[in-house]
C-alpha cells in the first residue's frame, strides 16, 4: 500500500524510533532539575543539540527545540519582529510560503504591521530582484521557505539572504521541506524546520536564530529553551529527531538520484498517459521527491479517493470540493491550472516498482472521474455569435469542462461568456484558455459571480 | 535510586510506554488526510481524545491536545480573556499559581489588563470568600490550582467556582498535580492538565474549554486541535497519555491510600529527627504524595545534593544560592520558612523501604549541612542592651544563622537588629521568630538592605 505523501509527514524513520525507545527510560526528568535523572536527561538534551546543530550548520546556542515546525514559524516570525520594532513593522514573505508563515503574518497585519506578499513566477520560484524591491527602511524581517512543499521548486535562497543582508534585514527560511536533504546554504539569520517531515517523531520543531540578530521572544515567560520555546522539554522526541536527522541526512545524496529519477518518470509519463495534464513546478530547481500535476476536468478530492481506492496515498492543492472551496494559495499565486491538482511525494525507500504501478493505476482513475463529471449538460442559449454558458452554482471542475463542451458550437472569432461564481473558475479559465491555445479575454461583473470571454482561435 | 521528586515530572508508566510503542506504527501520519493513513492516525487521536475526556469527566469536543501543560495553560488563559474582552480585562489568580499562570497574567498585565492576586493562608489554601471579594465587574476570568505543585495543599475548587458561576465569571482549573488522582469536581469552565505529570509522556497537555465558555484563540490561525493548539499532532504522545491517565486514574484509589501513608510518616517523623524543622502545607487536605518542610540554618541547594549524593531525587522551593537569589513564590505566599526547604513528592509505586532509608538518611545529611554553614562567626557590636548583627553581603540561610547565636546574648527585653540585604532573610527571620517564641518587631530601611528588628521574649 504506497504511501505517496512525505511531505505531509513521513513515516518514522528506524533511526528514530530506536533513539527514541532508547532515551524513554532516560529522557523523562526535569534537565532542569540538578539530581541524576535531570543531570542524564540534561546530558541527552544538549547531545540532541549538537546533533542538530551540526545537520544545521549552526551553532549549538544558536538553536532550540520547538514543538512543531508550525510554533518554530510562529515564534521565529514573532521574536524576529518583535526584536527589531524600533526599525519598523514591515514584513516580506513569498505568496508561496506555507500556511503557518502567512498566518504569522496576517496576525502581525492584525496588530497593526505591514506586509508584502513577494509574487513568484509561473514555476514558484521568487526572484532576488523582487525581494530587493520589496525591501523598505522599514523592513523587520523577510521570510522565503528553501523549497515548496506543494511543488517541491527550490527558492533561491542564498541569493535573497544576500539582497537581505545588504539593507540589514534578517532572513528567516523556512526549512521544513528541504532540511533532510541538507543544510540551508546561504548567509540566512534564522531557520525553521519539522522533525516529522524527515522521519523524525511528530512533536518536535527546530528554531536558529543566529547569534547577532535581534530576537524578543513574545508570550508569556518560561525559561526553558533560552526563553524561545515554553513548556517542558518533550526530550525522547528531541533525541530521536536529532538521530533520524543526521541518518536522513547521509543518505540523502545516494537517495537524492533515485528519488528525482522516479519523479522524472512521473513528470514524463503522466502528460502523455492521461492527457489534459499540466506538471507544476521547476522541472529542474526541484526537491528530489516531489511532483504534482493538474488534470483539467477533474474533481481534485475525488481523483484522491479513486487513488486510494487503489492504494495509493496522495493529496492535492485543489480543494474545490472541501469545505473551503478555494484552490491552494500556491497553485493560485503561480497561476497554473488548479483543478484535479494532485502532489505525489515519495518518502525515502520508495520503490520503482510502485512508481510503475501508480503509473498504471492513475489514467483509468483520471479517465473514470472525468466520464462521471462529463455528464451534465450546460444549459447554453445563443445570442448572435456568442454563447453564454451559465454554470452558476456548480463547483470546480464543472465550469471548465461546460466551457470545453461548447467552445467549438462558436464560429472561431466568436466568444463564449462562462457564467460562474465559483472561485476556481478565475484561476482554472484562464489556464484552460492557455493549454487551448484560446484567447482568455477577460472577467466582467454578472448578476450572480462573474463572467469569463473566452475568444475561440482555433 | 529513588526519585522523589514525581510533582516535576513523573516517570514514564508502563501503560504510556506500550500505548506509544504500539502507535509510533499508525499514529505518524496526517489526521487531516483522507487517505487510509491519516484516516488511521484520525481514528487514534478520536480514541484518545474520548478517552481523555472521559478521565477529565467533560465532553470530547470540548478537550484539546496541547504540546504541553505550560502551553495548555497559555493558550487557556489568552483564549480565556480575550473571548471575554467585552466584559473587561480583570483577572483574578491566587498567589501559589503555577509560573505558567502566572507568567501569563504578566503578558497581560503588560498587555493593560489587571491583575489581582488572591492571598492564601498559612497552609497555602485560598478561600472562597476571598475569591468573592477579588470579584469585579469586569473580571473576566479567574485562576485557581486543583491542588499545589510545591506543597501539596488541595484547593476548595468546587466552592470557588461556585462563587465565580454566581457572579458569571468563568474559572480555569489548572489541575496538572490532582488529574492522575482522579477528576476535578466542581462546576469549572476551563481546565489544564501536563501528561507527564502523571506518567504520560512529555509532549502532552490537555486544555478543555466547557460548552458556553467564550473562548477566542489567540495566535496565528491553525486548523489543527479546533484552533486551539497549533502544530502537528503527536498522535503516538496524545494516545500514550490518555491510556496512561485511565490507567493511572483506575489506580488511583488504593495508590493514594499507600502513599498517604508514606507521606504521613515523612511530616510525623522528620522534625522529631532533624529538630528546626517546619512542615509546610495543608495536613489533611493534601495530595497523597507530597510532603515539604523547610530546615532552619539549612541551604537547600546544598542539603539537595547531599540527598542526591545518597541517591535520592528531591526538589527544593528554597534557591536561596541558585542564580534567581529568590525563594519560592509559593512559600512566599504562605509567610511561612522557606530556607533549607526541600519537597518530597512520591511517584506511583514508590516503596516503603526508599521512605524508610530516606528517613534514616535525612538527619546526617542536615545536620552536615549544618555543621558547614555554622563555621563563620557573628560581626557584632554592643550598643546598649541590644546587639547589631551585620550579615550584610550574607546569603541566606547566614543572616538566620547569626541571629539565632546572639539571640541569648542580649537580656529578656532586649533587641538583636540584623542588617541583611538578601531577599529571603525578610520571610526566614519573622518565621524564625514564630518557631522560636520571639517577637519579630518589624523592618527598618538601612544603609545597605534593612535591619530586621527582634525583640527577646525566652
Amino acid at each position: 500500500m504506497p504511501y505517496f505523501d512525505a511531505a505531509s509527514s513521513a513515516p518514522l524513520h528506524p533511526v528514530a524510533r530506536q533513539a527514541l525507545q532508547a532515551s524513554l527510560d532516560e529522557g523523562w526528568a526535569d534537565p532542569a532539575r540538578l539530581y541524576r535523572e535531570g543531570r542524564r536527561a540534561r546530558m541527552l538534551l544538549d547531545a540532541a543539540r549538537e546533533a542538530a546543530a551540526e545537520a544545521v550548520g549552526c551553532r549549538a546556542d544558536e538553536l532550540v527545540f520547538t514543538t512543531s515546525g508550525t510554533r518554530a514559524v510562529h515564534a521565529g516570525v514573532a521574536g524576529a519582529l518583535a526584536g527589531r520594532r524600533r526599525v519598523g513593522r514591515h514584513l516580506i514573505v513569498s505568496s508561496v510560503e506555507h500556511s503557518s508563515v502567512l498566518h504569522a503574518a496576517e496576525v502581525h497585519e492584525a496588530d497593526g504591521g505591514t506586509v508584502t506578499q513577494v509574487a513568484v513566477g509561473r514555476t514558484g520560484v521568487v526572484t532576488p530582484e523582487a525581494y530587493a524591491a520589496a525591501l523598505r527602511p522599514d523592513t523587520a524581517l523577510a521570510c522565503l521557505q528553501s523549497a515548496n512543499h506543494e511543488v517541491g521548486t527550490v527558492q533561491p535562497v542564498a541569493e535573497v539572504a544576500d539582497v537581505c543582508r545588504e539593507a540589514g534585514v534578517p532572513l528567516l527560511v523556512d526549512a521544513a521541506q528541504s532540511l533532510g536533504w541538507g543544510p540551508v546554504v546561504g548567509d540566512w539569520s534564522l531557520l525553521t524546520a519539522s522533525a516529522h517531515k524527515w522521519g523524525g517523531p511528530s512533536g518536535v520543531g527546530l528554531l536558529v536564530v543566529r547569534k547577532g540578530v535581534r530576537f524578543a521572544p513574545q508570550g508569556p515567560a518560561d525559561e526553558r529553551e533560552s526563553g524561545r520555546a515554553a513548556g517542558f522539554e518533550n526530550i525522547p522526541a528531541i533525541v530521536a529527531a536529532a538521530a533520524s536527522l543526521r541518518a536522513v541526512q547521509a543518505e540523502a545524496a545516494e537517495e537524492a538520484v533515485r528519488l528525482r529519477e522516479l519523479t522524472d518518470r512521473i513528470r514524463a509519463r503522466v502528460p502523455e498517459a492521461v492527457g489534459d495534464v499540466e506538471v507544476v513546478g521547476d522541472p529542474v530547481r526541484r526537491l528530489p521527491g516531489i511532483v504534482t500535476f493538474s488534470c483539467l476536468y477533474v474533481d481534485g478530492e475525488t481523483l484522491l479517493h479513486e487513488l486510494d481506492r487503489s492504494g495509493f496515498s496522495v493529496s492535492s492543492g485543489s480543494s474545490c470540493t472541501s469545505s473551503t472551496l478555494t484552490p491552494s494559495h500556491v497553485l493560485k499565486a503561480m497561476g497554473v491550472l488548479s483543478e484535479g491538482n494532485v502532489r505525489v511525494s515519495l518518502p525515502s525507500g520508495a520503490s520503482a516498482e510502485d512508481v510503475e504501478r501508480f503509473l498504471q493505476v492513475l489514467p483509468g482513475a483520471v479517465a473514470g472521474v472525468r466520464e462521471k463529471l462529463g455528464a451534465p449538460a450546460p444549459e447554453t442559449a445563443v445570442r448572435g455569435d456568442f454563447l453564454v454558458v451559465d454554470a452558476v452554482g456548480k463547483l470546480c471542475p464543472i465550469p471548465v469542462i461546460e466551457l470545453a463542451k461548447v467552445i467549438g458550437d462558436v464560429p472561431v472569432g466568436g466568444t463564449v461568456r462562462v457564467l460562474a461564481d465559483d472561485e476556481a473558475a478565475r484561476l482554472d479559465i484562464p489556464a484552460w484558455c492557455a493549454m487551448r491555445g484560446q484567447e482568455y479575454v477577460g472577467e466582467e461583473p454578472a448578476d450572480q459571480g462573474s463572467a469569463y470571454v473566452v475568444r475561440r482561435l482555433a
